[in-house]
């Protein structure tokens, strides 16, 4: 068991702790450590590794008053290379403590515990100022009907092509194949750019649009080609146009995993599988077949192992990756789509060296290019600074979110046996925020892509079985957490939905549907996040994560929040601790969300909620 | 608060566990998991990484009967990958539980706490079979007084060599510079093999004996020559031809982070800095000068982003480190000295990439080489196959054994203020014990180097203030503890000394002078740690860490022991359950090193202890 006192210790990689979070090499930075005042603390020790030696750097207690309950630790720290590891050893009169990103021991670790400061990482900062809304470009609006695809265009396998009508229902996959086709178009995207302005959402994020005979579009038959049945790549250039006129960014969504069937890389080899493009797979010669995606006979793996491959997706200058950075399309990100996967193949692990590799090429050409990877798993290896700027945050966010808002495991949307159907407790919630956030660079969780219901899941109202209040419970902690916040589009009106496809459902363009109560909570939440610096730059701490009850602190050096969210059915008055914070007696905290405040007492402030209270407290 | 259930939860990567811990590409494993047969779980998968995927597979739980305490669920999991990662999931009524190689918990984690089995690695199994004695040339024996270092020989900076005693006291480091000389050679270590034979140890491990002008050699001036003053290189085969009569296996101590400001490859640059051998050394523009050890004017640090040192060190056949592989030398290992720092220089750290080329090239001549890396960090980033096979594991074991012993921190040697001078917790031993265990792949845990004192720390008697009862228990666990011991010259007599030199003193071959008890004491560990199976092969499980009492338990295919020791000063009786290690109701245990015996009840032993107290219990 720990001592109590020893909860009062904090520090993260933002702003508030270290003096620079994003250094060049041969800087200084200076590194804070937060305690309580009455900590029984002698000294602390910052040990940092240098070329592979303990750096042990004393700390200097800041001066303080009475009024104060916590007490600041700083030094200075040189930076002299890329990663720097570093944590602290607290001596008492009992004996030393150890704190690392992973949590406070009287044992010492391994490395991979400690915070990491990279540095010479040119952070594409400007998604700290982003609030994304994903779109399903078939399922949003159809623009120009006169592209859409029609009945039988396509036949793959038992499955032909299908249009349907806006508003019905997507066919199941057993029924429609994903071949059934509503007609959403790029052109549609470009029409509503005035809904998705005054939304006040800021960035664009475009499930696949390239060339493909499937609803979903995963299995491309061409990187090069914007698919007609969007508008080709003159809608999208059109797309750039208007977006940027609304100052909305793009990011479009790549699979660099696998390609369809029909793409020609792939029918070049159906005559001879020794053609040009073989190496641009793997063959099995047990099978006596090209390797697929987990076995789908649609989607042929690709091998990144092929330095040819390599040159025609992102080295080249008028390679895939690059062609849509350029003018006229000029696009701000990239989605790797099962980045997880993509570079591996059982002894040939080649995700590091395809990331770094495709990093440089395409920072080469575009320096603030956001990358970001698909990572259903755990994303963090690839978040140093080296490869990626982030990850879907699933582990990292929306799991645990989803888990404790409706216990809906993402597992559990095929009935698998390994699905955790039970609700999740907050403390091991907030535990797995801090296990994510404390593995990377905190600078990269600002940058981690958090979303609460996508594409690839339910919508947010099935996780909360309908309940609303609950989804903006989500929704609150969404826009309060590190990293940029994402709405799937229709989410903000009240659309809801099972797993894929039911969750592809049209976008209802019908204002007396849409559930505007959620809609304008949305969009307060959206002007919150865009005007609030601490929500942007800001640290995170945990200060409450018990029962039904979770708060965290959001700080930055322009200010501070505290975020609070309750799933309880019954009301309930918490007490949060929030001298912990650094948050003096007879402050003032008021709820943005609300009309209420708070009296800091006793390094405390209590809280009466009930279901559905979230709140976003400001000083 | 994890429920009690949960510590019945045990899995490592031992045989026990894993049906085949060193597998080939393309094998299947057989994986297990114990728990207590009354935990109230409903499945558990295996969640593997394949491909960057999650690949959950479900256990099946093995019949049992009435009197089993525990139960063993099992699967199999196809290893594709060099490294494949796994961990638990647990499943009950009350939501999943996740148990990976850092413990239990309700929250999911980064792959870093994952257990890792790694394919195709050789592992040099030969190590499991050894007992390493560690010895300080200068200081074993005089074997041939005509090559004894003479007054005035050597000169360094302010000192020059001084020939001594055998049986004064070193001088300490400003008075003698490291420059008293006391004749020890590798003569000496031949004519004293039936010493070292009947003691009953199986492999040398010899501090540096390349040409330096110091007693220690670690700065090196040539790394092709054995010192004249130890016997010169037909010293070394005379040692190799005598050690192999004695089915002793060598193994020597080499320094690739630096080199002596006397060593040629340095010397060449005094008159023209951009020499052939320029590349071998960091230049530093701003001080004017090459970059040197932590700033010791004597020790030129080693540049190894140069081919031609990779050449000249490792890579050629006539390579420095292949030259004492091949006959007539064949040594069988090489310690890697300040392994830590070794290629690591502010923004180019290629230790990773230093460690696999030298590995691959050693290996390519001898496939059973062992490379031992010195960390007194964390050395387990490099243990996953492909580097290392070993380090000296002061952090997973050194370092909180003897502050569990003696509460002495080896940076307390120097009166560092970061030294922590408390006794260490018996939980937060085990727990250290744990966590650097958990990071390495398990045949790797029963490679590392363990031990209780060196020619850089104080000894064990002085660690443990000359009481030599608790030095028992230090010896007892050291030979129980997973990896392969090593004891210090002179330990085993009872030899004590403070921090370096006083560390290392003559030592003594007046047999008068010898602690008998001690010495038999140590042989009887030797044999008990030569003919135990689990002692060499087993798993490892903390049965016990509360108070002052230790226990764990070692089990391999062919047995099972229970280490105990107890650092109190008053008796106790403590009760231990070993139904956790499915050890059932009614068996008996027997000391092996004492003549109790004890029955298990209820699952547990009650096992009386007072100060001092060591036991290696067998079933």
């Amino acid at each position: 068991m720990l001592p109590i006192w020893t909860q009062s210790l904090h520090h993260d990689g933002s702003e508030i702790y270290v003096s620079n979070p994003l250094p060049q090499l041969n800087d200084h930075v200076i590194i804070k450590l937060r305690s309580s005042v009455d900590a029984p603390i002698k000294t602390v020790f910052i040990r940092a590794m240098l070329d592979g030696e303990f750096r042990m750097v004393e700390m200097t207690k800041s001066p303080f008053n009475d009024k104060d309950s916590t007490v600041l630790w700083a030094s200075e720290l040189p930076i002299k290379q890329l990663k720097t590891d570093y944590r602290f050893k607290i001596m008492t009169d009992t004996g030393a403590y150890f704190y690392t990103a992973q949590g406070v021991s009287r044992a010492d670790s391994p490395d991979f515990n400690s915070w990491v400061i990279v540095a010479d990482y040119e952070a594409p900062l400007w998604i700290r100022e982003q609030v994304f809304y994903q779109i399903f470009p078939e399922r949003f609006y159809n623009g120009d009907p006169s592209n859409t695809v029609q009945d039988g265009e396509y036949e793959r396998f038992e499955h032909k092509s299908v249009k349907r009508e806006w508003g019905d229902s997507p066919y199941p996959w057993e029924q429609g194949g994903s071949m059934d086709f509503f007609g959403g178009d790029l052109n549609g995207i470009s029409q509503k750019m005035d809904y998705l302005s005054d939304l006040g959402i800021t960035a664009l994020y475009l499930c696949p649009i390239f060339k493909s005979g499937t609803n979903h579009r995963y299995d491309v038959e061409d990187y090069f080609t914007i698919d007609k049945h969007v508008g080709g790549d003159e809608a999208l250039a059109e797309l750039r146009e208007v977006s940027e006129a609304h100052n909305i960014k793009l990011m479009l969504d790549i699979t660099p995993n696998h390609v369809s069937f029909q793409h020609p890389w792939f029918t070049a080899l159906n005559d001879n599988r020794h053609a040009e493009t073989a190496d641009y797979f793997y063959w099995d010669d047990e099978k006596e077949a090209f390797e697929t995606w987990l076995g789908v006979p649609l989607l042929i793996k690709l091998n990144w192992g092929s330095e040819k491959l390599r040159n025609i997706m992102y080295r080249d200058a008028d390679s895939a990756m690059q062609k849509w950075l350029k003018p006229p399309y000029s696009i701000d990100a990239w989605r790797l789509d099962v980045a997880n996967m993509t570079g591996n193949f059982h002894a040939e692990q080649n995700d590091h060296d395809v990331w770094r590799d495709m990093k440089d090429a395409l920072k080469a050409i575009k320096s603030d290019t956001y990358l970001l990877g698909e990572y259903f798993q755990d994303g963090t290896p690839h978040l140093h600074g080296d490869e990626l700027d982030a990850s879907m945050n699933y582990q990292g966010f929306n799991i645990p979110m989803r888990r404790w808002l409706g216990g809906e495991d993402i597992a559990g949307h095929d009935n698998q046996p390994y699905a955790d159907s039970e609700l999740m407790s907050t403390e091991a919630m907030a535990e797995q925020w801090e296990n994510f956030i404390g593995a990377i660079p905190y600078p990269i969780a600002l940058q981690q892509f958090n979303q609460l219901d996508s594409h690839d899941t339910t919508r947010l109202l099935h996780v909360t079985n309908e309940d609303k209040a609950l989804a903006k419970v989500g929704l609150a902690l969404l826009f309060a957490f590190p990293g940029t916040p994402c709405i799937y589009y229709g989410t903000e009106i009240g659309m809801t939905g099972f797993k894929d496809p039911d969750n592809r459902r049209t976008m209802i363009w019908e204002k007396d549907k849409w559930d505007s109560d959620l809609l304008n909570y949305t969009k307060q939440l959206i002007t919150l996040r865009k005007s609030e610096h601490a929500l942007k730059h800001g640290n995170f701490q945990v200060l409450y994560a018990e029962g039904d009850g979770v708060a965290f602190l959001r700080q930055s050096n322009e200010g501070l929040l505290i975020a609070i969210g309750y799933r309880g059915k019954e009301a309930e008055i918490i007490t949060i601790n929030v001298a912990r914070a650094g948050i003096a007696d007879g402050g003032m905290l008021s709820d943005t969300l609300g009309d209420k405040s708070y009296i800091v007492s006793n390094g405390q402030i209590e809280v009466a909620l009930q279901h559905g209270s979230a709140l976003l407290l400001k000083s």
